[in-house]
């Protein structure tokens, strides 16, 4: 099964390093994964309609630009995915996340979450429709791990 | 076209009237609308699962076994959904909301958003999957007295 | 097959009575057609956006909310439908029922396009995705006639 | 992400050089996307039926015939995209543009429109189906630069 | 169950009264059963096209006219079904029946062939995509029959 | 919400009331729901096919004469269904009912699974694939007032 | 666009040579294409089944086997294929290439079908979906040229 | 057609060597197939959650969480394959593996069942489904040799 080149998309918090985390476990893993993202660059995001469409008047619309394009990459994405997974941070509302989450689940793509405990009764309804939920990083490596290599870690 | 019965879902928040404001003004209108929902009573939706397939000893399970007797009548109702209205309040962090939008969307069906502007760029992505955004009820009602009869307030 | 009620989606020109025609010969013939259609009434289309979602500056996001309003009529409608007319007039681009006819092509639902013979070459590639080609709106009750009765006129 | 080859469609206007303007920018900005179009040479496109599936008499089997054998390459070719840009020039109709835009909405495709404002309200549907509303082909390739590798131009 | 009422094409010979006598044997059943079908008058099945949309010149573009229109008719109808039921007769190609098969089975549709043993061969592959294969009308109803009342004929 | 009838399918074990008491129990609870089966006459199920179509020699083929007439109503109602309840009961192997559940998942309908703990882990896949596992028809019932009328029993 | 690789599908008669030609066409052609197609060896075709899964006693079910091994091959192939070239010769029956016809176009695969003007009165349900009408395997030839390359012979 | 791949799935028994005889087989055929299968380590599968993602008290939970990890892989794997072998061995229920030949036949995959006689009664249904039924991995193999060779073994 060597030749099959899992594609995994990291979708949501954009403020810390748990696509890093992940990327450089699947690295020393040695798994045969593509990983793809939103673009994490926060600013380059909120201008991602202004800086390539031209300039917006109002707040409203230059945020709909911008979603429009970012659209473009993650719904793409998205479609293309294997298996998507989707982190929750502690901080900001992170909609669009669980917006992709109900993407993917309406597509019948499998999905792990990834979020501490303290979110577990928040993330209710996103958790069930997901395949597995993680608290670390580490989890989901290990979770692709055995889902490739049916190896469990340790 | 009176035959049709539009079927609407409503979509979020679950402490405010803003379902009945637009059900009192769909009956106003007269509009051949069928609403429908998820369960608002929140004791109830928290017990869900416990309270149908028996009692679970930890909080997680509880809430998962939750989730999913909710999912069956919510994923069943957008899919029977013409239009699915989502509401964002001002408190909690309403994933479920944008979740069913992402579900919905991935399905092609019109979503039409409800809330403030103080959450218009934490929800831009799912505004962006919207056909459009709505700041009271009543401007829901608008748009489906236009969608419907093709008549504009006032 | 006395039972159904055909569906049929009446697309383009709303600058004639084309669809009044239709109409009028579906009822004359007696068939169990429901039509449905745009808004036709091109001030409120045009204003399907600013006079239930509020005001907008700018005429590009002013024609944008509106045109959202008026996809929640259109694609609902265009999804129910057994069959969709689709109308180009002399006059004015009619982009959008080109755009309808193409939606409703990747749907696989049967077309009918009307129009005259001066714009069978501009309509080649929708023509050809069409089931068939009319040249005045008897003629498309005829069609309608024949399907669901299968009486030939005359 | 370098895997990933991007396949964008550019339909539309045939009369102008909007098409190499964006393979140059792609090119000048390496970006991994493999460009598809309909046939652009006018007068083979009128003749794809003719000369290929033998002569015509009438005008309109003519066309007919040279649209379908068109579709075989269009229609794969959107089925195939991962972004299908819609290009109006000023002159002719473009329905088939249109039309590709309605076929590529309902298969849930991201479009990104490209035209002038003096046609925006002519085309508000068109562009409300969009993710975003180009001006010119840069604009085009800054969307594709900022999609695939998230840079904004600048 | 006695809610649903089976929608049930009958595609394929004209020739013979092996329709009505399935509908014969559907009433004496009492199932609830709608029968759907091509138009059977050979005569105006062949001018549906020239009958409603005008006269041809050629006879491959006047079949071509009539095909279209009549396929509104018998796709919409597939599309509607719970069964197919497909007879090939002792005459005639009668590829449009089979094509109605292939049609039904790549839309996942139970299908019913009805045909005597003589064709069996040539029949395999249709046969194979079918839930079940007839001999005589009586047979398909007493299909219908266990089907939706669970009982066996005798 | 009172306008739909939930059409809920029963699907598995034959040889014991649980159909029955779910029926009742929806019947007392007054619940809109419609109930649909496979044909429960066990009997009559293994006859589907010579019972129909016609005697058959071998074993192999009479079962699967039989299994394809019965697949005409399961896969019919298992489409149709808003809800698919699977269960499996102390006897047998009851494969079909595994594959129906499969089916139903595969096509995104909400699953509830209804038997004893003693089978837990050989049906592990199948109860993850189930929105919910109940141990008794009055939880499928319990289930069912829930998810139609929000209501939670004692 | 030279990295699109065309998959042809070349459905229908076996008694003749004219898969070899379209072959060899495309390949002096020049043309990025790969060719698949049934087992058009008609001996190994008819013992598909006993040959691999064991003889059976009757004729209805020796083909019915052997045309299950079959489907596997055409069905698979045809879902991969961007065009169906869909073969009538002047003998036999050939309903399995009208069966492909069907489930292609229900795909909404393109479809060009093969075939002398004496069928055309007999095809033209089929010729009717398909999107072009060749007489000859060079015309078909031709007709992958212009849609791959964009060139008209001659 | 020698660039084709072909993708196998394995489902099913996991205490025999029936894949090694049938990969075995595939690679003397020299057979262009790529085979992928559940994780076939029986401890490690039933520790697929909880060595991934953390202990769980409950036993029900535990095989809950093993089974959303298994699930990823073999959803993703079966939804990828081109065919789909399913193995009924002669100990255990293999609800699984039956549950993956429904979710495999709503998806139109072409399934091909391998089991003794003794299980051909209470597998009808699931026979029924498949597009051949073998009784040695040989029989497979054979099936694959002449689904994509067109050879007949001997």
């Amino acid at each position: 099964m060597a030749e099959k080149t899992w594609r995994v998309y990291l979708s949501g918090e954009i403020h810390s390093d748990w696509r890093e985390r992940i990327e450089t476990g699947i690295e020393e893993a040695g798994l045969p994964v593509s990983t793809s993202a939103p673009v994490t660059d926060h600013a380059a995001s909120d201008d991602a309609g202004t800086g390539t469409l031209g300039e917006e008047g109002e707040k409203f619309w230059r945020d709909h630009k911008g979603a429009g394009v970012n659209a473009i990459r993650t719904q793409t994405l998205i479609r293309d995915a294997d298996v998507v997974v989707v982190r929750f941070g502690d901080k900001y509302r992170q909609w669009n996340a669980a917006f992709d989450a109900g993407f993917a689940a309406a597509l019948g793509k499998p999905i792990v979450t990834l979020h501490d405990e303290d979110t577990d009764h928040a993330l209710k309804e996103v958790d069930r429709a997901a395949f597995g939920t993680a608290r670390t990083p580490d989890q989901v490596v290990d979770v692709l791990r055995y889902v490739i290599d049916g190896k469990l870690p340790g």
